[in-house]
């Protein structure tokens, strides 16, 4: 299905356009330069509606991150969050989980969000969930040694997936919750998703890697 | 609370007496003595009324199994099932699962199985769960190399709590499941208390781990 085309679609991309890296390839090794700062950076892969990342870099002026997101029409909304927030320290990517590689050398990114991602429940698509072996050998290419990974999802089936996907790699796991809303882990930053989900009753799942 | 003493206690303990290990220290080393043959051997630690352990050792009649259950009374019906199947391979243990360390020789237990264990859900009395790190040193100190235990919990923090002591403690899982029976998981034996918790429409739990 595709999107209905965004009302001034061209206009609002413009007014963000300082936000958004075009030809993110060529910063490959050099993303501190464009922070203009040694900051740690972050990364969110499939940032949505920038509900997350812009209370994420609100709460953290001294790390820079940087918004995957396929779909520009979402992107742009994100992008206008950050700047009706007056958020400096965010870029976005519009683009693939599959070309990391191709963006950032290893060690370039020190810690991945993962955010209710598209499960992708049939079996034949495994190979497209964020989770799956050849997406954690990305991450592992692009993170340091000690590099992490936060996940959170709210599919029982998605998350049984992962967690057998990082056991079966050998990646560390810590503070897995099978239930995040019931535990006592603070910092949660509650997602527009993650709201609506968690109010109707179903429990939310995170982990942490460490690669 | 105490339990009710049983209607003819001591007469049924009798009946069964030759398939209770009176002094289980006395055979440390010396199992395979116990069972006269070189297979190996698996323990069930909390074997209730041995619903799983009679299903499990008529199904694999080359392991060798050793059933420990703290509670006499209870044991006696699990006796009293595997002398009523005519099941040769089993022999039983009344006592605590802190001192398997001194009835076993490290290496002498190839697989462990726990099967919904009191939760212990007071946070100050996690140091009785049998999947505290504690009880995981044990375990370790009576597996061989590679040896597993095979884990299964209706309780949810039970399950988040274990996930959690077996990824800091660096013990690799397997098989991980959150919702046991909506998966493909073949040969799993029901037990009694799985059967009503399922059919409740609680998840069941479970695990793989090699240590």
């Amino acid at each position: 299905m595709r999107m209905r085309k965004k009302a001034n679609r061209e206009a609002r991309l413009e007014k963000c356009a300082s936000l958004l890296i075009d030809e993110p390839t060529r910063n490959k090794g050099k993303w501190k330069s464009v922070f203009k700062n040694d900051n740690p950076i972050h990364l969110e892969i499939g940032c949505g509606k920038g509900g997350f990342i812009s209370q994420l870099a609100a709460r953290n002026p001294d790390i820079n991150y940087i918004a995957v997101e396929k779909c520009v029409d979402v992107i742009i909304m994100a992008m206008e969050k950050i700047m009706n927030f007056g958020i400096k320290n965010v870029f976005f990517i519009s683009g693939d989980a599959g070309l990391l590689t191709e963006i950032f050398e290893k060690g370039e990114i020190s810690r991945i969000y993962i955010n209710f991602c598209d499960p992708w429940p049939k079996s034949h698509h495994k190979k497209r969930r964020l989770t799956h072996r050849s997406f954690l050998d990305i991450y592992k290419n692009i993170l340091p040694c000690g590099g992490e990974v936060h996940f959170k999802t709210d599919n029982r089936k998605l998350f049984e997936f992962s967690l057998n996907e990082f056991a079966d790699c050998g990646i560390k796991m810590r503070n897995i919750s099978l239930d995040l809303h019931a535990g006592n882990f603070e910092d949660n930053i509650i997602t527009e998703y993650e709201k609506t989900f968690s109010e109707k009753g179903f429990p939310i799942f995170r982990a942490e890697l460490i690669f």
